[in-house]
């Protein structure tokens, strides 16, 4: 699955094929189709394990208690180090970048993108609200923004340092 | 060209063939290649079409000198109300949603998603600096971010009144 999600990550949805998985998993096309139906559960079960990744990210980051800077630099910072790792350089969010050119044409897609940014802004909301921010939701929204741009612009090749000055920029003025 | 936009806007660049484009255009395939060579040159020619779009626009907002809240509010509404045509529903920047899915594979459409940023990014700081505010690069940074968030969200389906929530909370962090 995780060899599966990289191409995913890597290629976009529509430009994976059952061979090119089967090539990154040493699975074969029965055994994928056998275990997951088709390219689209297989993709779906990627989102949600990435789903699942994330939440229990954002529920360690909870339990640490951290005061708003730190907290604000873990998340961005980690946010960045992640989006800059992929198969042939940086990938950003598999979700935000891949999942949002299918959402138009395919309501699952779009559904399970929605799932993944409503789950995104709740962790940040919780965080916030825990950090004493006076609007943890409004706050949350523009972080959670922020976020998805740094994925996007990481994917675009934006160097680090850049990508850095956006979430430090961002901090001072949610801490502001 | 605007109908050829359209489709690789809904269903992204790797699920539209030339023979969806020759129908979308009323264009037939031989004629297609003819005029733009293959689907990439095509689809690299549709983004350079939307960057035009987009300078315009900018400049036109950056002729009528508004006030920072004002020009901030046409910046984000204009925005906003952009992404949530499309051909079936909310479609969001073509550039922002479809090119990235190809950014990492691609290295001339990563190019071109970085020139888009760049010309947004660019155009958003000279409004800034002609609003007066005290950081226009890193400000034009986030209220860029936040666009390309306002896409995404738009292209998962958020509604219009939660969109317009986001850019009313960033438009206060950025003239606090």
């Amino acid at each position: 699955m995780r060899a599966a999600l990289q191409r995913f990550r890597t290629l976009g949805y529509a430009n994976t094929s059952l061979d090119e998985l089967a090539a990154a998993t040493g699975v074969n096309r029965p055994s994928l189709y056998a275990t997951f139906g088709d390219k689209k559960a297989l993709y779906l079960a990627g989102l949600a394990r990435t789903h699942a990744i994330i939440d229990s990210t954002f529920a360690a980051l909870h339990d640490v208690h951290y005061p708003p800077e730190k907290m604000l630099k873990a998340l961005f910072l980690g946010a960045i180090e992640g989006f800059l790792t992929g198969e042939y350089g940086p990938s950003g969010c598999i979700a935000v970048n891949t999942a949002a050119a299918e959402a138009v044409a395919d309501a699952d897609i779009r559904a399970a993108l929605a799932d993944f940014m409503q789950l995104q802004d709740g962790w940040i909301e919780k965080l916030m609200e825990q950090a004493g921010t006076a609007d943890p939701r409004g706050d949350a929204q523009i972080a959670s923004s922020v976020i998805h741009s740094l994925s996007t612009r990481a994917r675009a090749g934006t160097p680090r340092a850049e990508l850095i000055a956006i979430a430090k920029k961002a901090t001072a003025l949610l801490l502001a």
